[in-house]
Formats: C-alpha cells, structure tokens, sequence
C-alpha cells in the first residue's frame, strides 16, 4: 500500500504542475484525468463486470446519488446522463485504488479524497489562487487566448466543484473537506511543492 | 515593521495553542481577543477620537458595513447595537495594526488577517478540525461539561462565520480566504506548528 497525495485545484492555480513536480521529486507514480481514463481503457477490467451487472449497480448507485443531489446542492440539472457519468466515475475510483494499493502516487482530481478515503496513508491538498493570476497562468503558461478567460474559468471551475460536491458529498474549495490548502498565487508553485513534502514527511 | 502571523480557527481545533507554540518558539509576541482588548482598553488612544468624531466615523463606517451585510450574508438580525461593535472594531483593529508594525507577531481571531491585508510580511492561516474530535479536545484540554458541547461549539462557530465574513467581506472557513488552512485533528499540533514554521520560513 503506497503514501497518496491527492490534490485538488482551482482551474489555473498550477495545481497539476505541483503535483508533477512532487512526483518526480519524491519518485512517486503520476496520475491525472487523462493517465486514469488511459489506464481504465486499457484494463478493460469493468466491461464485463457492467454488461453482466448494468441493472443492479445503476439501480443502486443512481438510487444513493440521487438521495445525494437532493441532499447536497439540487443540481440535478447539470448532470446530464447520470449512469453513464456514474459508470465512468466506479472505473475510475477503481483505476485510483487500484493505482494506491499498487505505490506511492500523486493524483491529481477525480475526487480522489473520497475514494480513498478509507486508505491510510493519504493526504488530502486543495491548490487555490486570485482570479487576476489564475487568467495570467492560463494564457501565459497554458498558452489560451485572455478573450473571455476569465467568465470560461469560472465555467470550469463550476463544473468541478458540482462534480465534486456530488460524487464526495463534502464541499469543494472549503477548508474542512482537505487536510491542507494552499493559495499558489501568494506562496509560488515552488513554496507550495516544499509545504507538502513537509506535510507527507 | 514585523512579521506576522494570523489565525482564524474553528473553536476547539487547538488554533489558539498553536498560535501560543508558534509565538514560544519563533519568539514572536502573542496575541489574542483577550490581550488586544487589554492594549486597546490601555492605551486609550482612541477615546477622544471616538468623542469628536463620533458622528463621521459612525456614519461613514456604518453606511459601508450596510452595505456590506446586505451583499454578504443578510445576516443584521445577528448584530445587536452596530455602532458600538464597529467602535470595538475599529479599536481592535488600530492595536492589531500597531503591534504589527512593533514587531513580529502571531494574532489569533479578530479578522487580523483582513485587518493586516496591506501589511507585507502577513501569513493568514486558518485551522479546522473534525467535529468529534473538537468535542474531545473541549472536554479533556479546556474542561467543558460534554453536555451539549457540540451545539454549543456550533453555535460559537457560526457567530465567528458571523463576525469575520461581516467585517472582512470574506467567507469564514473556505480556502481562498487564506493563503494555508491546517486541518488539526488528523495532522496533529505539532504537525500544524512545523507547517506554519515552513510557511513562514
């Protein structure tokens, strides 16, 4: 069983290159959206497991999601085609699992606090930074173009929070649901890296 | 001009005793609610300013805070007497920004952080705890009768959500109003006091 970071981020804040960077300092493995939607893919693990089991686990899954909307934010709006997102959400708490028993790792998203919420050695990060800066990192280092930047972000940043809030059923971006935040446009990405090897130490 | 450090906490994270750690250790003066409202009773440097400019500074001051608990939180029903809280305010704050200046510090509660916002060398730092183990830490370390504690902490948490978010236009407890929050009851006091010595560092 390996030692997990997990790290949330407000979009723009430099979340992802804080998570690279402590990967490849501390030698641990490197997990994002992509790397996991990749890895789900390619194990192929889950097919047969929902073409033999689509009735129970939608049922029962959809029924406890379903409780948590109303629960937690009456957004039921914004998820459009709900089993096929819970679907891909199970394959890939699997891959995240999966990838914690295996090693040592950073995962970036995919409310990977949640998931492992029952794995012992994992510590919960939240990278958050001022709007003004967020739009600078963006076109400057993402290379996005400024026009309209700032109301896209904002988009983004909503989609992440509903994802989160509904799959976790704790709120993102408040303090009680992480162990640690930290604001990267105040503190820089190399203060930040250094804060989370001294708390994972 | 110093270096300070301000710590907002939920009650019964242990916030205050990381504040006094942090302050024996660095070397830093202490201050909390108790301590400013000493400074601020004597020096009596703002009884005149009050009793000449009673009329100005109300009425400015007031209209803005108005204002600002209509944007904020609707919350007017929760603030008895306005005028003379907004007077203690003030007051506080002028000891705050003083003492800042004086020397470095760590100041817990008050809004320092806001309070402190165009002091350069200023960490705010917020630190949050599990509810049931806040319970624990308020019966066995400040020994309070368990009986209804946790309502009690609740309720004493919600009237900091209050006070801070209503004078510093901020919200209480969510990330972005601090550049690191520290969740207490998994990393420990310790932890919390390396952390903030890191930040600061």
């Amino acid at each position: 069983m390996g030692k997990v970071i997990t790290l949330g981020r407000q979009f723009g804040s430099g979340g992802r290159e804080i998570g690279k960077i402590l990967a490849d300092e501390l030698g641990f493995a490197f997990y994002d959206k992509e790397l996991i939607n990749k890895a789900a893919e390619a194990s192929g693990i889950h097919r047969d497991f929902f073409e033999n089991n689509e009735e129970s686990v939608t049922g029962n899954f959809f029924h406890a999601l379903t409780l948590g909307i109303y629960r937690n934010n009456n957004r039921l709006a914004e998820m459009n085609d709900i089993s096929i997102n819970d679907k891909v959400f199970l394959i890939q708490s699997d891959v995240i699992k999966k990838a914690a028993e295996e090693g040592d790792a950073v995962i970036v998203g995919r409310c990977a606090d949640y998931v492992l919420r029952n794995h012992k050695d994992c510590h919960n990060v939240f990278i958050h930074s001022d709007i003004e800066e967020r739009v600078r990192r963006a076109t400057e280092e993402y290379g996005l173009d400024p026009d309209g930047l700032k109301e896209t972000i904002i988009k983004i940043d909503r989609k992440r929070s509903s994802y989160y809030n509904y799959y976790s059923g704790k709120k993102w971006g408040k303090a009680v649901s992480y162990h640690m935040t930290l604001d990267s446009g105040v503190l820089g990405i190399r203060k930040c890296v250094d804060l989370i090897k001294e708390l994972v130490k």
